[in-house]
């Protein structure tokens, strides 16, 4: 019996880990050849942390897993008929069980320029062009001292956990390292980092509360939080506001919001919400007896009717179930099963012993205790010894020094910093 | 008084070191904002270590060196008249002594279709392309496993150190890594590495004993050595010696010779073999006393009259010198004296517990020995205690398990592989 899954972040991984032993041949199909850790991109991103320490290769999580079997391609559409996946390199792989597991994009929100002049921050190609990118505009800062400040200007688009991070990580970037790698340039009076969010409050998942307290963490690291403002457009160096505000700036960071990958329009199942496919209680998809949904790619129904959000726990949860659904149907088992999310909670950090965290029971962590509960947990999730102790490593290198080793400027397409 | 040193190698980096403390202003320009630890790019390019293993940020080198002024630029000339130097970004440079550390390029030697088909090893941005490719033509492999015998054929050209290490380093991610993240592959069978040499021993620079020591070490894990070889053409799909024979293979590594960097010949000053800076026993450059080159990018007679070879320690002690030439003349001490190259022995790896060390009074080392002092060697010298932290946590990793933790392709440019 043959299943495939496509994709292999938290959930694809996950469902096929769950898959071990099972009397099945997987293939496993993503067109990178390594897992990404993307909670942690925004570190890589501020320079704190390598990309290996946040990828690990796929091929390496399944030495010990011989039913699996990885393709690296982007796969093109699903031929219903034939019932192959078909792949831009290579031949089609045939399923029996399939597991769309393809993950989310970007979402600009059709806002003119941003797709153009905004660098987003979900991909680890991502995270390397937006190191690359920060860096180098100081450089250019340097080199032009008379019209540096808008190339020290930085707006991060979206307050959610993403763009709430990547302030705060900015931030300590700025005031700790590159203040001391560019004593010419008087950062502390011309940087300037921008936080706008369209609702009235940042990390609205969270407790208001919690909220509160994130944007005091931030403004004490000099972050300016405007809330209650819808970016209008984008340009090369500037960003304007629908209020008509313009803020002059060289680098835009868009963490407003993702929609799911663009292969779920092209695979003709039912889509939803920011073209996610819509998928049963079983996650199974309506028609489909042998395909599931899961993680970002899906619009899958909590509890209380409304959908799950795109974090890692659904992913990997939903990932585990889909497995388990598909090995019951083929063993005969039975007939699949609704899904249940367990919510263990939701994170976000701020900076060093700034971190807000939230159960399901209401009870809430802040500041120094809440960040040592978020270093914790993300070394225990972390994929592979390897990388926990790295990341580890650099961790209490930065926390002792803050220092931040892997700030290199890698153009390996041998390409210079645009605006 | 204004030093300007052109380049951030191990000649620039230790000439800017040796002006602590001095009464100049020093001004170090480089086009990448980190300094390579070269010696050990093959093994990024092999997924042994990360970028951020062998690079570390200028900037951070000199946070505690006040008189030291980084500038991120590509030097583009010198204007002799007005004593500056001129970059491609931002105001020109001027200076009262100039040290001319601007290194080496690869040399194709205009063999037809080197440059355009062939990877060199000389930057950190070559090793990740050179990582990517490599890993890259496996996963092509895969996906076409009847035509993947071209795509697993890797021909690296020169058998001195940069070969032999490259050759060494991927039959050992061959034969322990990639044979089990392929196990469909065979690559025991098919994988096949072929390193070329125009002499008739590898390693020209050491004794014969150790040479025919380093060609048994790669023979044993099976590299075909083939010496008395010249490479008469490169094309995308393959190798063409001078004999006629035709190797097929979508990679070729270019480790056959390097030559002064092409900014040399821009200078109007005397060039010699390789288009390098011609120096006098001072260092300086004849007709210009505040002007001296370093490194690799002059010919630097030895004790013997023959010019000294192109390796770190020949780098880092005319750099030194250079300095202190510039800073006796400011002072004026006196005349600037003759340089004297201190030689500590030449050191080449072939894998695990397989090295080759060769020391001025004729004592050599090979085998598990060599390979300890090598280890040893390169810990002390890398720039940076976390840097070498980092290094000892990867090696040790890699020793115990076989694995590569790096082994990710990274296209930041979003462009996939070509052949």
């Amino acid at each position: 019996v043959r299943v495939v899954i496509i994709g292999a972040g938290f959930g694809g991984l996950n469902a096929a880990r769950e898959l071990k032993g099972a009397d099945v041949e997987v293939t496993l199909i993503d067109r990178n050849n390594f897992h990404t850790f993307a909670p942690l991109l925004y570190q890589v991103a501020t320079s704190g942390l390598n990309a290996a320490d946040v990828a690990h290769p796929v091929r390496g999580v399944f030495w010990k897993q011989p039913n699996v079997t990885f393709r690296n391609a982007s796969v093109t559409g699903v031929d219903w008929e034939e019932q192959v996946v078909e792949v831009d390199d290579g031949d089609p792989v045939a399923f029996d069980g399939l597991i769309v597991a393809a993950g989310a994009g970007t979402n600009f929100f059709g806002v003119p320029g941003a797709a153009e002049h905004s660098l987003p921050l979900y991909s680890l190609a991502d995270a390397l062009a937006l190191r690359n990118h920060l860096l180098a505009r100081v450089e250019w800062a340097h080199a032009h001292p008379d019209e540096a400040d808008v190339a020290l200007t930085w707006v991060i688009v979206g307050g959610g956990p993403t763009g709430v991070e990547m302030a705060g990580a900015l931030a300590e970037l700025v005031q700790h390292v590159l203040r001391k790698d560019f004593p010419e340039l008087d950062l502390d009076r011309r940087a300037r980092i921008v936080l706008v969010e369209l609702a009235d409050r940042l990390l609205t998942p969270f407790v208001p509360k919690l909220s509160a307290n994130a944007r005091r963490a931030l403004e004490k690291r000099s972050v300016e939080v405007r809330l209650d403002q819808q970016v209008e457009s984008v340009a090369e160096d500037a960003v304007t506001l629908a209020g008509g505000e313009r803020i002059p700036a060289h680098t835009v960071v868009w963490a407003a919001g993702v929609k799911a990958s663009p292969l779920a329009e092209h695979l003709g199942l039912p889509l939803g919400p920011g073209g996610r496919i819509v998928v049963e209680p079983t996650l199974g998809v309506a028609g489909h007896p042998n395909v599931y949904a899961i993680g970002d790619v899906a619009v899958i129904p909590g509890e209380d009717g409304r959908p799950l959000p795109g974090v890692a726990q659904v992913a990997m949860q939903s990932g585990r179930h889909a497995a388990r659904q598909l090995t019951r149907t083929f063993g005969r088992a039975g007939r699949p099963e609704p899904f249940h999310y367990k919510n263990k909670g939701i994170m976000a950090t701020i900076g060093r012993r700034a971190a807000v965290a939230q159960f399901p029971n209401g009870f809430t962590l802040r500041g120094t205790l809440g960040w040592w509960s978020w270093l914790g947990l993300h070394l225990v999730y972390l994929i592979g010894f390897r990388n926990r102790l790295s990341v580890m490593v650099n961790w209490t290198w930065n926390y002792f020094t803050w220092d931040r080793g892997p700030r290199l400027i890698l153009w390996t397409d041998r390409r210079r910093g645009r605006k």
